[in-house]
């Protein structure tokens, strides 16, 4: 057995919300909600388990680390808590909706990873998200970027935000011109993802590629930064047409939303988030943080394995970070001095609560204290009857 | 692998949740989580993990096998994902509020059990619930099944719904009179919550118990019905103090909630749910349900392994089979076809989705289905401009 102290401990990773910011959540919650709402995006609850392999559909063996496992006690097999919600609207999309025209979902249910994803981090994001499947191209690219950015408007945080930009088609049009065995992919693939500058430079030596490939191959890493990287990219990938092509899409999009303010950040070779994404990706930072605030971007080949290929956009958030910034307002009330036994006194106090007063009962015999129940007046009997008065 | 068919099946009790049905679950769950603000109920966020100490406290055998253990990778210690939210809670109110007025708690989360309740029930509840520290008495009880009732009147069903209601402390009262180790008491208590009559002679027959114990202990699990069965139970108690007074308690609710015209069904035998309810416990059901729609009642001790007993009581319910009634309002929307690239199209979007409208963009090349899509009108160029028209 614990002793006391111990009995109330949350395990690293894991917090309660109490009342004041679960109030701002909440609020922030709704806001979004409605806002996808406005935005044609159909909310959903996929279950907070499945079978693993459902799960774990395109994710890669990153989302397998991060996914509790555990035994269905009725048919023997595993089962995981999803640690990433994308791959389960993609079914639904895939396999339970089967839309002609397409589909946008949006979501806001917890999900839980074995690890947090930076040290002191959480292991209980209380993930928000939209996906649009059905379309492949800027059109939808730009939709999702852009309603990503009115969330951040809503927690009060767009000003701050600078957004990277990148494309998983400039490393991937890059290794078409090689020729690599999928093992020496994945490798590439994981070096790249850690920006291991010695390993990089040693792969690329002890391997027989051509001199464009890995002369760009040990390039793109490091292009990063303003706009101007996409020329500098131009000249580099000038042999590789998959490469040239998901340029054009990066130029597209760092153009409009250059023109309405939004403050990018290109990253070349960046290939962020889990093993599904395919084209361009995106991420939010705020000032000083490590984690983004919230990221995304295209996965078209994911609905693959439940029969239906639909190109897929999407991003997600952790509402729990979003609303860090929110505010809620204090909490005003009446503290309502009698009985619900009284029926004369029940029918004012129901009176009160359909005007949408916060009424509070005072309980017979506990410390009432207006302050703890946020409370400022009082529904207290008078000669003429209850009265609502001052405290 | 699993093949295609298999890739998408979901465990048993295991269910998604798709536009439509979420459209009314959200509904319901924003208007009983307002309810419950009104009524002076703070929200707050448990995790949706703990440590197994934690999660289990008060909650008996029942609620171990009922709950899935994961391990802590950061510590090798047990966890698990919790099967009840109300010994979170209380966890809150002792250690985290300390508040001295009595705390009104309440909460909307996914819970997760091994075992659906009932054949064909569900494994993933999403678990609606108010607590109520602070006070022992009628005052309390009666504003929590007040707001039971309320809660079942937002989901349209509480013509139809008959409330059950019991005491376990006229069990326990009965316990008092008997000379009985923990281990008998754990086999009585368990014969009652299965009513198993020829177990219970045969446990009263084997055992020394004083006359009029033994001849309340035999009849008290078929003392069931209208509120008569109070006077009847009265008799049957009057050697057991502890036991009378639970009866006084049943009967001021039943005197209320009767006048209000609320079914009432007693159930004096009734020791249902966790291990830790104490006092008055309550279920409501619907006509032809095995399952109740809410239920609750008392558990003053929970709060003693965290150093700080309050009185305590409080429901729950599952908010998707709340809504189950529940229907939604179809979607209406705006199908507008033009290009965010454009940016008199983008502005003249945003004022129609400022303005509360749907607004659903057509994608270039996409099956852009209105009716799929949830339009009804559409927004075209014209020589004049950006303009609304009937589809």
């Amino acid at each position: 057995m614990m002793n006391q102290e111990e009995q109330w401990l949350l395990p690293d990773g894991v917090e309660e919300v109490l009342p004041g910011r679960a109030r701002a959540i909440e609020q922030l919650r709704r806001q979004t909600l409605d806002l996808y709402q406005r935005w044609g995006y159909e909310l959903v609850f996929p279950p907070l388990i499945e079978f693993m392999e459902s799960l774990l559909n395109g994710g890669g063996r990153d989302l397998e680390r991060e996914t509790f496992k555990i035994t269905d006690q009725l048919t023997g097999r595993l089962m995981g808590v999803r640690a990433d919600i994308t791959p389960q609207v993609a079914r639904m999309d895939a396999h339970s909706l089967r839309r002609n025209a397409p589909s946008r979902l949006c979501y806001c249910s917890s999900a839980l990873r074995t690890r947090p994803v930076v040290a002191g981090g959480t292991r209980l994001p209380y993930q928000l998200g939209v996906e649009l499947f059905g379309h492949a191209g800027s059109d939808s690219d730009l939709e999702v970027i852009s309603l990503l950015l009115e969330t951040l408007a809503l927690s009060g945080v767009e000003q701050q935000v600078v957004l990277d930009l990148g494309h998983v088609g400039l490393f991937r049009g890059l290794l078409e011109g090689c020729d690599l065995s999928e093992t020496e992919q994945n490798q590439l693939e994981d070096i790249y993802v850690r920006k291991a500058r010695v390993e990089l430079d040693s792969f690329i030596a002890s391997h027989d590629l051509p001199a464009p490939a890995a002369k760009a191959l040990a390039a793109l890493p490091w292009l990063a930064g303003g706009v101007e990287v996409l020329n500098e990219a131009r000249a580099l990938l000038s042999h590789f047409s998959g490469a040239l092509a998901a340029l054009d899409e990066l130029a597209v999009l760092a153009d409009v939303l250059g023109a309405r303010g939004v403050r990018l950040h290109l990253d070349l070779g960046e290939l962020r988030g889990y093993h599904y994404h395919t084209g361009c990706v995106f991420a939010a930072y705020l000032p000083g943080e490590s984690e983004p605030v919230a990221k995304g971007g295209r996965y078209d080949h994911i609905g693959e394995v439940f029969g239906r290929a639909r190109p897929a956009t999407g991003f997600s958030a952790d509402l729990k970070m979003l609303a860090e910034r929110a505010q809620s307002a204090a909490l005003t009330g009446i503290l309502a001095e009698g009985s619900l036994q009284d029926a004369a006194f029940a029918t004012r106090v129901a009176a009160l609560r359909e005007q949408g007063e916060r009424v509070v009962l005072a309980l017979p015999g506990a410390d009432n204290d207006p302050a703890e129940l946020g409370c400022q007046r009082r529904l207290v009997a008078q000669a003429d009857g209850w009265v609502v008065t001052d405290l």
